[in-house]
Order: C-alpha cells, then structure tokens, then sequence
C-alpha cells in the first residue's frame, strides 16, 4: 500500500461539481449521484457476484479488486458525477473483531446482541487502529487512481445507527432496544456511542486520506429519536465522529462531509448541527422546506424512490421540482432520498442523471 | 344479535373522561390508555392464547367470547380509562374474504399482493355488508355489556396504511410499492383505496352502532408519504374513512373519531385536516410542537415506548412532561406514541395509570 502522491481533491478532483456543491457553490453542472448506485439495480452487480457466489456480502465488499470494479460499474453506466465506495456500514465493526453479518432480505444480523454491560465493555475494549481498514483503504486507492476527475465518495455509518444494529442484534423498526439503553443506563450507551464514533471516525479518516474526495455519515435511523434524545444522547457521538475528517487538513484543506438520516423533518436544523459541511434528505420533505429549515447549508437529495417506478413523465415532473427545489439551498447535489430499491430499472437511473446533465 | 337498546354514550359513558377529552374539555381525571393494552405484555392474555392454541391470532380476534375477555384484561389489571377491542387492522379484510393472516414476529402476510389491474378490480368487486362484522359487533355488544361506565373504543386500519400492506403482500420499511402505484396509476390507486375506505368507514360505523364510544383511525404508515402526496392521493380516502361515524347520529349525537399515525412531524395539519375530532401523535415530537401545529384539537399520546424499559423514576419525569406537554392541547388522553413492546413488565403500565389519576 502507498500514499497517493497527490491527493485528488489537491488536482482531479478539486474543482468537480460536486465538490463544488459540497462547499455551497453553484458549479456549471448540476452533479447528481444515487445512495446505493452500486448493488442490486445493476445486471452487471448480480453477475460480479454470482461469478464470486462463493463469498457473501461483507467478504465482497473487503474483496478491494471486486470492491473497486463494482464501485467503477454505476459510473460507468449512469455518467454520475461521484463514485461511491461499494461497502456497507457494519464493514468497521466487522474489521474490529465484531461478529456479524448481512442475512439477505434482512440485513445485518449480529452473533448476539451487544446490549449488557459484559457486551459493551468487551466491544469498547477492542483496539481500533488505521491498519484494520487496509482491504477499504486500498480499495480506494485502486479506485481514485481509475476515477481521475471524478470524486469518489467514503461513508460510514453514524453512531445511533450502528448501535441501534448491534443493541437489537438485527434490524427493527422502532430501535426501541437501544432507545431504551440510553434512558436506562445513559453511561453505559455514552460508552457504547463513544466507541461506535471513534470507529467511524477513524473509518472516516483512513478513507479521506487513502484519497476520498468526501465522505458521507450515514445516520438513517436518527429519525426515530425524539428532538432532545437525539440533542443529549446522540449529536455528541454523531460530532465525534465527524471530527477527525473535519479537523484533518487534507490536500491543503478540508475534505467536505455530508450527513444523512430518514425520516427527520423534527431533526434538521439538530442533524445539521453535528458540524457536516452538508445535509442529506429523504423524500418525506422538499428541499424548499429544508432549506427553510437549515438555512446556509447546501443540501444533497431528494428523489422519491417510490418514483422510479412511475411513468417517465410523472417521474421527470418530479425531478424536474426537486431540482428547483433545491435551487434554494446554496449548493444542491441531485440524488434519491434514500437508497436504489433493487427493482429499479438502471435504465431510468441514467435518464436522471441525463435530465439533471442537461 | 340485537341493537343495545341504550347506546353507551346515552348514558353509562357520556361523561366518561375519556370522552369529554376527546370532545376537547378538560374532565376531573386525567384520561389513559395504551395502544396495544390487551396484548402479549399480558400473562393473562398469553394464556388466553395458550388455552386457544388451536387457534390463530385472526381467528383468536374473531371469537366473540375470547376477544371480550382477553379486550376486559388490561382495564380489569391496570384501571384505564378505555378499553380499546382487541382486533387487527386486517381483520376487515379477512371478513370481505381476502385471504390474508398473521405471521408470528412479521405481521399481516397476504395469500398475493394485491396491485395489478385484476387484483384490484377483484378486490373492489368484493360487497361491503354490514352483516360480515357480526363477530366483531357481537364482541363490541358483549363488551359494552361489561364495561358499564368505561367507553370502548373501536378501530379500523386506514385506507393506505392497509393499501401498503396489500400491495406489499406483508409489511415493508418504506412501503415503496404502494408509494409506485399511487404515481404510477392514479386511478388504480383511487379504486383500491376507495373499496378500502368505505370497508373501513363501515366497519367503524358497525362498531359504533354497536355500542363503541369512540373510534380511531389507524394510519401507521402515513409518514412515510411527502405531505403533497398526502393531501391529493390519501387524504380524500382517510375523509371517507372516516365519514359515515362523522355525518351519523348516534346516541343523539356523534361518536368521536381519533386519527393516528406514526412519524407525521411533517404532515399533522393534513392529518388533522381529513376530520377527525383528535389526532394521536407518536414519541417523535413533543405533544407542545403538537399543539401549536394543529392548535384547537385535542391530542392524544405520546409517552416513549423506549422509556418503558428505563427505571422508574426517568420514565415518571418523562410522563410528568407528556402531561404538562398535554396541556396545552384543548384536551389531553394519556396514551403511549405506539403500541405497547410485548417485553413490557405489565406492572409499569399500571404504575403510568396510577400517575396520571393521583
């Protein structure tokens, strides 16, 4: 593994749109990419992955030469204005030592639950150091060498939201397990939440300085904590772990980050307030309103997936306000209010970004 | 069968505090139930269940003499101030012959989504009879019976929380495929969910006819939809729904009608705009942001379920404040923001109870 000589943001990338829009500018071209691009929408995903069907979900995405060309695959196709690493959020923990795993059709299901204090305690005690993240970091270095101009974007999961995962031990609906833990034992889920941040910090970092052009916290199930839950006893993990990008000069500057929930038109101008250069929103609100809502903070989204199902016309109508609609924020970047559904037709994927090109 | 010759709110529950709070007055006790009171955080309802093994969970709501005892057992334990029947939002589905039940630990699983042309058409070719409910209104009779001056409420799902799951086939995080085919096909959407609106509209008419004090509206999943959407292709439905207990003279008057939904911090004026008489709010947004987005309506809600789990004196603080929160609402029903957790230590439920009436 080496260091990039230079990194992307400090030549290729420095002046794409979307890092543009990142930092509140109105580049020449609206840039547009899609949560999820690479995975299940694409013909070309299912036949990477049934020629590797021996290894499952979490071994592909560690899997840095399989990792980079399935990143590589809805850029090639779509002309998206950002690639975004082939990953999942649970990969830090499963770098750390934790056991779980992605069940299909469910989700990440966790050996056993890490909700007791032994639990906790054994997970926090587990070192987290830069080298456990080699099979990301070098698939990123694979990836920003094949890019060129076009930024490649890092993420990592939020603090609620894996622990929220790994408190219920599998996905739920209302995360009502870990809800519970920080009203019952509030030290207990601070050193649940701590832990969980550094790891998503330091995963954050390593992906910025392996060359990521900007990175992504992924909080999606911030949405179901009350307004001062979230305030007290999950923006101070959510900050910690933007810190360590945000606080890194990185190509003689900042790499900007992004922050991203559902569901959270009660928790805006708070997501906004964990220090992310820029806010991701899903459908249930227009930009027009979320703007209202964050002012001076560019904003990135927010397509209803539901529509990518619709006739063309009605689904043009749609971007097509979007698209106006978040002509109000300083910067807007084009995408999905939440992932691709596996269903869609890729097809209607390149339409978008066409549309938005145009 | 035959008609209760004197409709509860003539006489036994008309000054019920329930009522006058949901009629927007401010009774001498403060009035408390539970979303999913009669339910498995029971040991008394487990073995009611147990000695009907025989049975499923449908045909378990369906058996007039069960569903009276098991709906008696949480105001018999723990003194509320409603009985709410204990039923499933599917239940008149199963009635109009949609094969469709339950699945332990996944929630109502249909024989076939319901979403094509034929499908649809099937489905809204099914007669809408008051005579199907005889089980459920032989069970509200049975009930009234017993419960003397403590009003029942009676329930039906709302025309796109049941569309969502029909369409799906079984429950779904984002209830995508709904969302598709109210865009997709307008006029397929409108047959479904008006065939669903009047089945629903009938329903609760049966039951307040019957002798139910009151009826709430069930729409869990309406935060999943963007407000535009809500108002032009659900609320027409939501208002049928409602319609026929609204604009019907019972008792001499009318039975109050209650709407709820989950995750609505972005839509609870269109909510309160469909017609009902109080709106239910989840743990998401504190019942004084409730009341000063819909002023002049009555509330019900919204203690965390989460906090169920926490020691008491935390949960007791965190009650304490729903109430005060609740009382700048023209009237106030103490309820949880969703159901009962089936792990709930039963006796938590009775000690909120004795709080909210000391």
């Amino acid at each position: 593994m080496h260091t990039p000589t230079i990194h992307p943001l400090e030549g290729a990338t420095a002046l794409a749109p979307l890092i543009e829009a990142y930092r509140g500018r109105r580049p020449d071209r609206l840039p547009v990419w899609f949560m999820r691009q690479a995975g299940r929408s694409l013909p070309e995903y299912r036949a990477a992955r049934a020629a590797r069907a021996d290894i499952g979900m979490l071994e592909a995405c560690l899997d840095p030469a399989l990792a980079t060309e399935i990143t590589l695959q809805p850029v090639r196709r779509h002309g998206v204005d950002a690639a975004i690493l082939f990953s999942d959020i649970v990969i830090p923990l499963r770098l750390a030592g934790v056991e779980v795993d992605i069940a299909p059709g469910v989700g990440p299901v966790f050996a056993e639950p890490i909700r007791d204090r032994r639990g906790i305690e054994e997970l926090v005690a587990r070192p987290i150091e830069e080298g456990m993240f080699a099979p990301v970091t070098e698939a990123v270095r694979l990836l920003t060498a094949e890019l060129g101009p076009i930024p490649l974007i890092g993420f990592a999961g939020a603090p609620f939201t894996l622990a929220a995962y790994m408190v219920e031990g599998r996905p739920s609906r209302d995360h009502l397990a870990a809800r519970t833990l920080m009203h019952a034992d509030p030290g207990l889920w601070r050193a649940l939440a701590d832990w969980t941040a550094r790891l998503s910090g330091a995963f954050l970092l390593a992906q910025a300085r392996a060359g990521a052009s900007a990175v992504q916290l992924f909080d999606s199930w911030a949405g179901s904590l009350p307004a001062p839950d979230y305030r007290r006893l999950v923006a101070p993990a959510s900050r910690l772990a933007l810190a360590p990008v945000r606080e890194a000069r990185i190509a003689g500057g900042t790499v900007p980050t992004v922050h991203f929930g559902v569901g959270t038109a009660h928790l805006l101008p708070d997501l906004a307030g964990v220090g992310a250069d820029v806010l991701g929103v899903d459908h249930r609100l227009s930009l027009t309103d979320a703007a209202r809502a964050v002012p001076g903070v560019p904003l990135q989204g927010n397509i209803d997936p539901a529509l990518l199902g619709a006739p063309w016309p009605v689904l043009a109508e749609h971007v097509h306000r979007v698209i106006e609609d978040g002509a109000r924020a300083p910067g807007h970047v084009l995408n999905l209010g939440h992932g691709v559904p596996p269903a869609t037709d890729p097809g209607v994927l390149t339409r978008i970004v066409d549309l938005a090109h145009a």
